[in-house]
């Protein structure tokens, strides 16, 4: 099973890779056949593809991210915290509650992004 | 599907259920058959019986609630927050994150509360 350590150290490298605008570092966390559903409630992306493509368009906004409190880690084999995304260049800004599950291999396999249409501001 | 403003009305009603000692209000917003993993990686609990204990034992200890930042939606069925629990006569401070899902009705049907060992301060 991944390690507290590992876990907030992996989310806290999302968001260092998306503030140093480097979309590789960002998605070389996720495992190759690793779902995102961002946000929750709309269609899941899957697979290494979809993965790259995704970040590269989210970094390539300019989005930045700066946590709202700690990381926080589970039990299990899963990690969350609440972050801020401002996109400078858009004059948006989206407050999110990420969830990542990891796989033996210290991946991330599964993110859940929670935040609804009320927790963007334009 | 329960509307935004619903579902963080109830995380919020879970909050204050909490700091006015009141189980029953907290344990009334969850559903008869509803499931919680609290935390994430230990045995789940599951129903009426189950969730009326598990909060009367949660408030008996005298735990407060403070949000860490504003609650979020999602654009699903599910809200999450991340707050801090003081239980001041144990010196204790746990760091979580709580993701709520909710049924048709507007009931809480599964609760998940992220924080690991590392999260506990005492």
């Amino acid at each position: 099973m991944p390690t507290q350590e590992h876990m907030k150290a992996v989310l806290q490298a999302y968001i260092d890779g998306f503030n140093a605008g480097d979309p590789a570092a960002v998605s070389g966390l996720f495992a190759d056949d690793a779902v995102i559903e961002d946000p929750v409630g709309q269609p899941q992306i899957q697979g290494r593809a979809a993965i790259d493509e995704f970040y590269v368009n989210a970094i390539g906004s300019g989005a930045k991210l700066s946590l709202d409190a700690p990381i926080r880690g589970s039990h299990g084999t899963s990690a969350a915290m609440a972050f801020t995304v401002d996109v400078p260049a858009m004059g948006l800004r989206i407050r999110a509650i990420d969830v990542m599950t990891f796989g033996e291999d210290g991946k991330v396999t599964r993110m859940e992004a929670f935040w609804g249409p009320d927790d963007m501001e334009q």
